[in-house]
């Protein structure tokens, strides 16, 4: 059986500067449009070391561009502000200390405002020196098209983490502010959880790297990996599915959680999955883009762990997929184009993408003859290949053109912020 | 020797609800004020969990009046928003759980905007009130004045809380915002320090609780005390002598240290006062409201912890006071009317009240007989009694009305964030 | 009224090194003693970083000897180890870097044995350096005989410490090993709580130091005080009573308790003294150097924090004396000689001394004009004068002839492994 | 090429009980032999929570077999100790709370002599059952023999664990204890680094469950994998290469090391593997089970984290193996057999067993396919298999009988108190 698999690609299509030029005004827009529902209040949020103010996301984007770029490729460049170097870096350790991450909260300044102008330079120096590269096609016109399109793959992923960022702020505040006042849409009915088979044997993961399609540098190379036989459910678990393994008594029994997972567990007083909350009857409710609403049980379950996905799958007495088995299954599936949304559903048969990363039980870890990418932004991917778990697919949150049948996302196994769910996976 | 200090009374010339009324208006006027230099995206910042937003300094100022005020005076009084009640509560526990201090920082909502709102609203219920109440003199409206005192005393702390929560929050951004953009007052000539003897033995200590004057309850009873012989340094401590103790090892010799000093300066690697930066020549610097400034040797050493003014004091050969051997001295001390600035100078015999609070060697406990306010108004000051030092004179951003001779500040021997500083004092 | 409390003073028998040698030999041979119970194992036992193993107390007491007096007095004295020196130190910074506290438990070498032959070595030393002295009443004998008079106060502080840390140790064992397995003496009827009344007035606190009794140097200078009359109850409170606190809900009420002490009881669980246990049915078990026991109704009740006895106090609707207060009550006391016991009981007017430390409200500061001994036995007492509260008397573990009228001991306000009480005072 | 390396292997000749009961009395023997060079004190030594104390190995291991033998299969049998079933579980949940790791410390009590009676009741139990058993071939004997044999394979990873938590607990001691005092083997010249390339293509990884000699339930199904061509060095990294890392600032370079990895470096002030210690001139000393020696230069670099070995590898421009790997090239290796010493060697082609555990880049997994074992026994490696990173080989202090070629090992990438070194791969 072929991929029939269909998804976008920023990069083919981008061989000559005009199209990145638009491509470029297209997403840097579409990052201020997010941030289009929010009060001026709302851009310093951080109420968590790992979730990032909406205003740093804006500035770090923006710095992506200027440091791998301008600073690099332009001559003579005069830096927008000195200081920014530092306060917008998020973890390259090459080019200098980032600003500790814990105290992106401490800058009321720069303001919105200033931010703002931040952006438009940079916006009008790198379209200008887009413009001025427009009939090259030498190893540097190469060099910088190259690093547009990763720095757009970047604006990408701020554009989800600004929003999975703002969920978790906003659930801080018990006035649960609503980042879109419209209604959420009604999740359809997930029907029973159905299985497919799949053969296994000797094939193939990750990315061709001589393909002209981009990827992040720990995506490749595409290397033989060998199958068993094994079963993918043909949908995410719904809320209702896990509703059963809570009232199992599931988070209270040692035998189905991992030795690390069940410390975690007992020490934070977890029982539910983040934005889970008890209403005053004792009924569900849950925290979402569109506010406090009552848990939609055919909705997918979203927002666990690692550790509650290995643990109901164990309850459930089936297992998470591993990488390889969900891009070999994935790339066999039809899907149909999902639309952008703000909260997770459970679509069979159409969920490998735009609902939610899914969990997969492989470590995270660079592909044999990994390379990572040279220079500063080597620092992208590699580094963090320890202590984290592979997640695919892409999220409802994600933006349509940055998925790929090749992407490894990673989070560390108590991380929950992102939009994350479950697929089970049975061995045949 | 008469007491000659002059201190202005509050109290005491409000007798009436419409001076009241003036004064109310006045002071959450000037609350404003204060806010007029700041940024929009400054009203969030919180960056210790000691340190509040100035959002919540002006809501929770708001909710002391709506609580113990309309809520318990006003029969069918409608609060204006359910959950302020928690989101703006501080640490009284007797009515309700408060919203955790650390977690400010996550209010984005209420906004700016909404805060105003909230003030203005009950500003109107207040003097509409107050208005209620001006022809009777019964006890309710005799409770109400009271209440409305302490309500004015509490707004003032505020207003000088918020000047030293701002400095501690700029000063975690490495842009070091301005509060103000004015250029700070030259510093006189600080002159040797030279002392005044004092006689001692049996006097009183502490405000006379049938006196007309508003105090809170800590001060009183006005009790006996003995006091031998001593003798005070008639100014602050200069910078420059701080730097004295500075260069000649002060903070590496643990003889000069309290064990307890020694390890949270070991523990937080401590070697300079709070604000002050090496420049990079290795001169200092001061952060200050007025920004980065050239250290000024003649101003006052100022923000220092209670274990630093002791390793001071023992290296100077000297120690701090007792609060009974400061109260005794200041009040037979002339002063003249200071006026509120934003950085602490050093003035001979002027500087009891208006530059710095200055700590004193005895830790905060109850006067004998003390006896809390009741109701839920009883947690303002009582149940701090433990584990902290005792703070005297006032601050120049302490409003001037504020300071009194028996007030009585109280903070953890290592804060340092408010306005500190060091008066020496000498057995006889 | 008179001071007819009769205590025992170590110093003003022994004018003559024959005695001191006597003294010395004895209580040398008691902190052995005090071992003979012990298992070799619990020789090395360390469970809290705050309580030292036995064999460390051995060692240190060994080893204040030989820093204090062999090395500082004996010409060419050669150490019996070069690294004792660091590892048994144990905050003496003025003597180079104590090992640290918490890692003493990783001290398995030297062995009983070997510490047992550091004792015997530094005895003999000792002993044949006392007797070179025995003519001489010099300078350097005076020194001597006030440095060994110190060092035995300090085999006997030891001595109490090591019985309450075995204790503390003893109870992280599921086994509740009994230090002692002799059954513990019944407490009689404590009988109900009466009161004496004090005149108060100008008064003085504190130890003569032109006295030949011994003290330390933080029980000096005696100074006068002024006290308002007050009541003292006539003994300590019993377990029965402090039940009744417990059953009232004093645990779970805010009001009751200081803002230091809520947060401590809520961080850590507490909700009822150290060594109280339930039993199967519900019902209260004690753990003492005697093993786990039924709780006896009439015995002290004891192992309790400072927030503890603060809050009991304020439930009881009265409050915990002045160390003013206290001292000036038990100089007007009889006093029957106290048994060495293993437990506390209530003795209505006899036990200011001998069953439990009683917690006062007083902080611990330097008495007015108080001047810590020179050199490094200077850091004994002086530098911990910061975040711990005076108690007074002593207990049924501390050696009779340690217990003084003017001794201050001191300890933080959550602390409650010594073998703590409650007297409660009132405002007459 | 076949597999030419031959490893004991303690179940294929163990068909009989009494063959069985002669090798229970062979390890519960040696177990003890290890102890011999104790003194008593070093029986309860525990200096962190990761290192369990002697007295702790001695009655764990005997808890394994009482619990899971004589317990759950001989009639009526009653436990020695009614509370040694909670002391000594180490990590059983499910068969109740076993007594917190860190306060293993706190057992002085059962006490050498009584741990030592429990080992002999435990063995005499048992010997008698094994006896009763001798003649029979049931379902029930066979589960006995099969429980015995994972008994011993316990038994022997903890005689290899009393010497690694030894070893730290000495290390934190300033004296230094020798555990065996006799002098260590000089390390042979190690030689050149020399590399062998292997083919890979489609291999089988992991032990085939139908086979009779004896693996843990983490070892199978033994499962097909497709390896790329790889090299692997001939040898363990030697000290004098691992000091040309530390000569070139590899410690100081962020580039080096994982994100994780350069955290953990920072936080803990990390710059020389666990042991190593600078002499007074400056050079480099080992602790070791030895004592404190001069650093051999041909020695293997030992006791250091994944994330030290994952930096030197790449700062020498190689990697790691996967476990995938180094089994394939294990298996084709010829081996001498090797001694049991207490310090590891660079001996080239021959220490893939006998000297250090080798980091894999694998993180610890299930195998496809992967069933935990049944009963309580299931959790002694499945619930482990997250955060952890695979070791294969054998270390000097592991029992020979011990070692197999699919015996996966594993620890967390911090973890560096085990006998861990490097082996380098690289791409073809």
């Amino acid at each position: 059986m072929t991929a029939t698999i269909q998804l976008p690609d920023l990069c083919a299509s981008m061989a000559d500067m005009a199209t990145l030029a638009d491509e470029y005004r297209k997403q840097r827009q579409k990052t201020l449009a997010l941030c289009a529902p929010l009060q001026a209040e709302d851009y310093g949020l951080q109420t968590a070391m790992f979730a990032s103010p909406p205003r740093w996301h804006l500035g770090h984007t923006t710095w992506f561009f200027e440091t791998f770029i301008l600073r690099e490729f332009v001559a003579d460049y005069q830096p927008v502000h000195p200081l920014y170097h530092t306060l917008f870096n998020s973890y390259y350790q090459g080019i200098g200390d980032p600003f500790p991450r814990a105290m992106r909260v401490a800058l009321s300044r720069p303001t919105n405002a200033e931010v703002q102008a931040y952006r438009d330079q940079v916006d009008q120096s790198l379209l200008k020196f887009m413009a001025s590269l427009s009939e090259r096609d030498d190893d540097q016109a190469r060099a910088v098209r190259q690093r547009l399109v990763l720095g757009l793959q970047h604006e990408q992923q701020h554009q989800e983490l600004l929003l999975s960022d703002l969920l978790y702020h906003f659930a801080q505040n018990p006035l649960y502010p609503a980042y879109l006042e419209s209604s959420m849409p009604v999740a359809g009915n997930a029907g029973a959880l159905s299985w497919r088979a799949y053969q296994g044997g000797l094939t193939e993961l990750g990315h061709e790297h001589s393909s002209k399609r981009f990827a992040f540098d720990n995506e490749s190379p595409r290397h033989p990996v060998f199958l068993a036989p094994y079963r993918l459910a043909r949908r995410l678990i719904s809320n209702a599915e896990f509703l059963q393994f809570i009232d199992d008594g599931g988070y209270q029994q040692a035998k189905l959680w991992l030795a690390d997972g069940w410390q975690w567990r007992q020490q934070q007083a977890i029982d539910a999955p983040l934005y889970w909350r008890r209403d005053k009857t004792g009924g569900w409710q849950e925290f979402t883009l569109y506010g406090l609403l009552s848990l939609q049980p055919d909705a997918a379950v979203s927002h666990i762990s690692y550790y509650e996905a290995d643990a109901f799958a164990r309850w459930a007495g089936k297992r998470l997929p591993t990488e390889a088995e969900w891009e070999h299954a994935a790339a066999q599936s039809t899907m149909s184009e999902p639309t952008e949304t703000l909260h997770a559903q459970c679509k069979t048969d159409a969920d490998f993408f735009g609902q939610l990363w899914q969990w997969t039980s492989s470590a995270y870890a660079p592909y044999p003859g990994f390379q990572p990418a040279s220079g500063a932004v080597g620092e992208y991917n590699g580094k963090f290949m320890c202590n984290q778990m592979v997640l695919r697919g892409s999220a409802c949150v994600t933006p349509y053109a940055h998925a790929r049948l090749s992407y490894r996302n990673f989070f560390y196994p108590s991380d929950r912020w992102t939009f994350t769910g479950i697929r089970l996976a049975d061995n045949d």
